[in-house]
């Protein structure tokens, strides 16, 4: 992909190949030459062994920040692999959002020392953050925040950050406006600060018009709020307005792409932190539950087919058929059924515009069950030269794509009703209903009309 | 979601309510308080009449930025309904990236007059955008930059903001340093100008680290580097690295919501642009040539089962065991594959370490076809009391299940190598590998062994 065009982006291949040489200082030089995220991107793309090779090469001082963009299961296997002080020491330099990140992925023992050993802030703003589930707005937040009064000028402001020792955190587009008690006002633009009058007020400069993000707010919910607000940074309050913490966009960007990794990994049994190379067994002991859980529908479907052995015993033609029946069911219902599971999740489709969106599938259905009900019919009829198997297979076809259209339509809103991830349920179900009502209606029919 | 939580969010489900009800006024007030992303939002999540009603309601003014923000179809299903006038009038006011955006979606007699209404610098801008694809850097670019030169102070740099007439333009994290002849240098973040001695000059306080985009990098490639280096803006040049335009993360954001799009809906044959609630006879036609396609492959499938007509008349427990065998391979190697277009999405699977994810796909496989063979078999045994039909499923499953991964592991690339996205051909092509090597290998070897 990227490595192949005209871009300047990191050398993945060749890396690859220098740890393959065994060029071990070579290799050491051009991973510590990336930024962090791009080290942890690369140490993903590497399968167990050279992984954990190339982690030994990477310099101490980043190794807490890489630990920070792994994914879960790469994660794991890097810190098995570090001993206590090495941890302690990566650890040391993380700003306490990411330490919170890492925190449920590091062994018991570890959390109460790595706890004892930061300062009495860094421990309070730590277990804030532990406070809130990972995937929640208080998660997601930092709590590095510049604020700033609304009654000083914006000249006093810049002479308050000249003075700053540390600068200015990244990703810092706004200070925060709060009041004596640190209740969230508003913000103020750098791009404001530096061109209105430095005689004006903070609180004549500021923006009223961000509202702040509530620190219980779902992490899907901060994300859509970006989105439509082309936020860079945002404040984070309690439910009393009181200023936690602020998220920034690139944290929102890994929300986004966790969310795609969960809805499309998801559906095929997968989970979004899934190590590309995790270890055989492991990957074979998870793979093992889907499968198992989907040869239960498989034996499901065979066991309604058993139920017309006689009839297919009689009309062999039957058995070739079936599958016909049933995968177009399947395919129509999964087109229903993930623009559903898409409308959920970016939260265009609510209980009340899923009836539109029923009776608009069930119309598409119907069309195409006439369409595709007269072809396979007609192949059928030149195959099987029977009127009678091409009658019953075309009223099946309609049968299954209507049950198909209600099924992808209503199952997703049904499941989240139940708490149960559509992303990951969706797709089983929908195929278990369509096999069924396929082999249901195509055998069922045959029995009643060929017989 | 988002409105039945505790958030301050845009009361869809009120707004929907509102609008069955005919109450037009407070439908317009309601809409128009929103910002022009979440209008174009619940734009998306109205079925046609409703949609183009409200559409009516929004304010003049608004109608450009949202149009920008809708998917495609929607865009074309509102652009029909506005007369040349109200078109031109929406347009004016756009910035020229989004302006290029929108041109393709245009009437051809329109684009000639829109560019006769702008003047020379906005048209040269706007063709200069027009010259990169859609997808790619300079597709994505914003030329609204402010750049300054290198040997001024940063006190300078202020004073010229602050005669700015227009202020900084939106999501400005960093002024771009240019030499005399245009050339990109670095950039200046506002929070180095603001924290740094103002006596400074730029070239000691810009930052050099930020490498330029060049114009023809993929959208994709685009969100890798600000994904990885967590940027908020980054300069764009040509070639020859003179300074274009620049990109901002907003526009990032809904590269990679896109990019998530494409992978989840594709692999239903849905396009990106899909719109929940097309017209019927639309999505009927669009959605036929996906069943049409998968139709070809059920007959496929079929066929060879035809192949063993004979054979299933004296065994009829074949076809009720069947689906069994071409479902678990089609569930095996939907893991695989899965995995692996998502590897190659992110760029962690390229031709260099393909062959290990294939020697640990097959390894699981092997695991997993022993396992699921046996149970399989079992079963079988105990259904039908015939060890031989339980030795001869337990053979095309494991069979089956080797196939898959193989097929599911190399299927992505090869795909990719043929110009072919495997988002949208992937799962088709691996669905009818494993039904057809399923049917074969289990009727193939029960008419060499049953007979």
């Amino acid at each position: 992909m990227s490595s192949a065009s005209d871009t300047d982006s990191p050398p993945f291949d060749d890396l690859h190949r220098v740890l393959e040489q065994g060029a071990v200082r070579r290799a050491a030089r051009m991973l510590n030459a990336l930024q962090t995220a791009e080290i942890a991107h690369l140490l993903e793309s590497l399968p167990h062994k050279e992984r954990e090779l190339a982690w030994n090469l990477v310099d101490a001082e980043h190794d807490g920040e890489v630990l920070t963009y792994l994914n879960d299961d790469v994660r794991e296997q890097l810190i098995g692999q570090m001993d206590k002080s090495e941890l302690i020491a990566a650890l040391g330099g993380l700003d306490t959002d990411d330490l919170a990140d890492l925190f449920p992925d590091l062994p018991q023992t570890l959390t109460r020392e790595v706890l004892r050993s930061l300062d009495q802030q860094r421990r309070e703003r730590l277990q804030t953050a532990l406070g809130y589930p990972e995937d929640s707005a208080g998660g997601l937040m930092n709590t590095d925040t510049v604020t700033v009064r609304p009654e000083v000028t914006l000249d006093v402001v810049m002479r308050y950050l000249r003075r700053l020792k540390d600068g200015l955190p990244d990703i810092t587009d706004n200070l925060i406006v709060v009041n004596r008690q640190g209740y969230y006002l508003g913000v103020l633009y750098l791009t404001d600060l530096l061109t209105h009058d430095p005689e004006e007020t903070v609180a004549e400069a500021m923006t009223l018009a961000i509202k702040p993000i509530r620190a219980t707010w779902s992490a899907r919910e901060v994300a859509t709020r970006f989105e439509q607000h082309d936020l860079v940074s945002a404040p984070v309050v309690n439910d009393q307005g009181h200023l936690l913490g602020r998220i920034t966009v690139d944290d929102v960007m890994d929300v986004i792409r966790e969310e795609a990794d969960h809805q499309f990994l998801g559906q095929a049994g997968l989970s979004e932190g899934e190590d590309m190379f995790a270890p055989v067994l492991l990957s074979a002991r998870r793979r093992a539950l889907w499968l198992g859980v989907n040869l239960l529908t498989a034996f499901l479907a065979a066991w309604v087919i058993g139920r017309f052995e006689d009839t297919i015993a009689q009309v062999v033609a039957l058995a070739v058929l079936m599958p016909v029946v049933a995968s177009m069911g399947g395919i129509a219902g999964t087109q229903t059924l993930t623009l559903a599971i898409r409308g959920l999740a970016v939260g265009q489709l609510s209980r009340k515009n899923a009836r539109w969106l029923l009776w608009k599938e069930m119309a598409v259905a119907a069309i195409n069950s006439v369409v595709w009900a007269l072809v396979v019919a007609l192949v059928a009829m030149l195959w099987f030269g029977d009127p009678r198997i091409a009658l019953v297979i075309g009223a099946a076809i309609t049968i299954n794509l209507l049950a198909a259209a209600l099924a992808g339509a209503l199952l997703p809103l049904a499941l989240e009703r139940f708490g149960i991830d559509p992303a990951l349920a969706g797709g089983v179900i929908l195929t278990t209903v369509t096999d069924v009502v396929g082999f249901l209606a195509f055998l069922g029919l045959a029995t009643l009309f060929l017989l």
